[in-house]
């Protein structure tokens, strides 16, 4: 493909270039070799602009390029990364897996409902009266139990349990449990990508709902009736404890912990291994365990890096005080 | 049936109302439709009595309602949530779903003992020599090694791992690291429930014993030679290191870290995401990391959430000093 | 086997014994009867030394053992954990789980190349085109996705998932995620040894690589284009973030996480539960959240102790430069 016509496919603008480049690949700017293309999004990335081998480099409209700075050809674009995306796309085809759609060593009861394209892997189970939406694939070993709604291109990760009981015991007055049947069940909407070794929870009553958009990563835990909202991610390992409902495009980063029955406003992001305990009813970031706004959380961490000065500092007072105490 | 022979089968006493309600479902207070029973055990959802659509609320004993407030027909027991388990049991008979009850996709030892009540789900794998008791079920995926005992009653949850070896290496003099074998097994008494994608490592030596009634939730690790007492319970994605003897009725929340080679008492609670890195020798609530008793952990909490202000106040206090030393 | 054809096979010296002692199991100190060897290595079981029903116990050249306290056969060795791993391989040959070599429960892509003694347990999927070296094991349930790369007597634990895409989306002008798509790989060395629900996800472009020795606990999750360095282990529930690079015999506890786009030094030992949030260009012993200096961090943790009683003494001050500068 020419610089030319990969630059029409990704929208982008060519600087410093002829157009007639050939590009065959997509390479990581650090070991990208003649014919490549590669990007830049992080700015700590840019001191290998003036050394890669790549024949052209995809950048933000943003990036200011010194005149006498020698460089590939550049193409420009409002948003590299989703540049790259399509870029990798178009030199990577990507191999179909389920092939065929259904795994013959996959069990599939007899009452689930599968759209014609569904992809199901090696040994997946699906439950009784599950649904599975057009376009989605369904990773080997991932268990779906009875009554999963799940719609249309949504990925479930290897290994992921989708519908588990949820974590339901009530004391008896002998100090000993007695299980909550937990009869809802998971309800994924269309577009959700979910990790490898994830597990979702099905509800007590009603529903576990995973909007539209939403993608976790893996081996993430989410409790019995728990809502997310459209296009939030949620990194690794963090865990949803039951019935929170968290708003829209909220980042939450890895490690996670959130407290049950709470409700996360939209677009809040969260830092890694933070504690929510509580509600978030604003937008912005938080941070630290309990989560606080981020900058009383900045505050907090930088006041606790002098507190061992501080020890020092107040014994000084102190026997300055009993001096001056004696003085008086 | 009728409200009468509802509160019969819940031991219930109905107050407001005359016993003759047709009650055909149980929902949640919040979406109750006519027709249902729902419950009330978190005082947050007293709110709900008076606008629910139900026709019957579960309710305390205890719980003081307003006489002037209009309310559907209340059944009041000593432990609303215990009979709320019941309720659902009684208009929500579970179908089994291990019928056949050993999935043809397991895989079976030739030397496992399985009661022939066991049910194994689609493509288990048991070990040799594994015994499970009497009306135990093994979730889809689960993988169960050599010599397991697992008793009556207990349920592992979907892809959940026991008896895989212990974390167990010596370091050599040239700084690789040469494998303990692991050559114990894992113990699971009766009563036990484990979730989904749990792992319980084998002992070195003896047992990883899991006593009677304990239950945990998803993701959970149980590390080698661990001892957990009866009717503990522990959220997900907590960790217990190698050789740590935990007791009886502790509740542990998830994401909390345990150190080996340690014993915690009975009737501990240990709250969420805390790191507990010595003996716990005394019944009590323990929180933070490392954790300590509840009230000088929240007392931590307190004075922490006030370091930045008390870092301005002693600036304040020097600069009195320095003129305070000036004058004298 | 005598206790002088036992200290002949571990290299160790005989103390207090005639070398005639019959030696037919391994046992743990505590629980040791007679005809039995156990091992001291942490001090704090030293006290068993002269209860110990054992018949011979493995003991480090350097502890000393009073002339008068009665203690059974000792066996002296530089390394007694060493030689008790060597003990328990002499009294307890494993059986091989892996026969047949490969199950016909388990689902290997026909382009995969497996050396002809490799073991594949039940319902364990092998992508198109991964390679597996000599020797190695993969356990039952684990996934091994397209193109991953595993080295000689590497052991995948049970359902582990290796090679899955990376967690990569690019946020779009509309706030909703596109897939970069994942096109590279995992790299997994000699004699690694991978736990229990462990992910390591396949790089975006190049390779995530598991160099050779590394040992990972359970539910590991290690991110796309990480790097691992020789020898390094990794304990239960630990999260290493994208294109983080860890260097040579590190030691990281459990549930650590690690931020990615980070470089960590050769020999570092982190805590539990610690959250590395730059790079560490320095060998030694790091903790807490943000992860620091070991020292540092210990002295952080004394004075946040103090912190309660602070507040009062700054109190105090405060009342007594009241009273002073009432004085002046």
């Amino acid at each position: 493909m020419t610089l030319h016509e990969l630059a029409k496919q990704l929208d982008a603008r060519i600087e410093r270039g002829s157009g007639k480049e050939e590009i065959s690949s997509v390479e990581a700017i650090g070991e990208a070799r003649a014919g490549s293309v590669c990007f830049i999004s992080n700015p700590s990335y840019e001191k290998y602009l003036s050394t890669t081998q790549a024949s052209a480099v995809i950048i933000s409209e943003a990036l200011v390029v010194t005149e006498n700075v020698s460089t590939p050809a550049l193409l420009r674009t409002p948003n590299p990364y989703v540049a790259f995306a399509r870029a990798i796309e178009l030199f990577n085809p990507r191999k179909d897996m389920f092939v065929p759609k259904v795994h013959p060593s996959a069990v599939i009861s007899p009452s689930a409902k599968l759209h014609e394209s569904v992809g199901i892997g090696a040994h997946v189970y699906v439950g009784e009266d599950v649904t599975i939406g057009e376009g989605s694939a369904i990773h080997p070993g991932a268990v779906i139990y009875d009554n999963t709604v799940i719609g249309r291109h949504v990925v479930i990760g290897a290994g992921s349990v989708i519908g588990f009981d949820g974590f339901g015991y009530a004391a008896t007055s002998e100090k000993t449990f007695t299980k909550i049947p937990q009869i809802g069940n998971v309800i994924i909407e269309d577009d959700v990508e979910i990790g490898a070794l994830c597990t979702i929870d099905r509800a007590t009553l009603n529903h576990t709902i995973i909007h539209r958009g939403v993608k976790l990563d893996n081996l993430v835990h989410i409790a019995h009736n728990v809502e997310i909202g459209e296009d939030t991610v949620i990194a690794a390992q963090t865990g949803i404890s039951g019935s929170a409902k968290i708003g829209k495009r909220n980042q939450i980063a890895g490690q996670v912990g959130m407290i049950g029955h709470i409700t996360i406003a939209d677009d809040v992001t969260i830092i890694a291994q933070s504690g929510v305990s509580k509600a978030i009813t604003k937008s912005g970031t938080y941070f630290g365990a309990p989560a606080k706004e981020f900058r009383a959380a900045l505050r907090q961490e930088g006041a606790l890096a002098q507190l061992p000065e501080l020890l020092q500092r107040v014994r000084e007072l102190e026997e300055k005080i009993r001096i001056l105490e004696g003085h008086s």
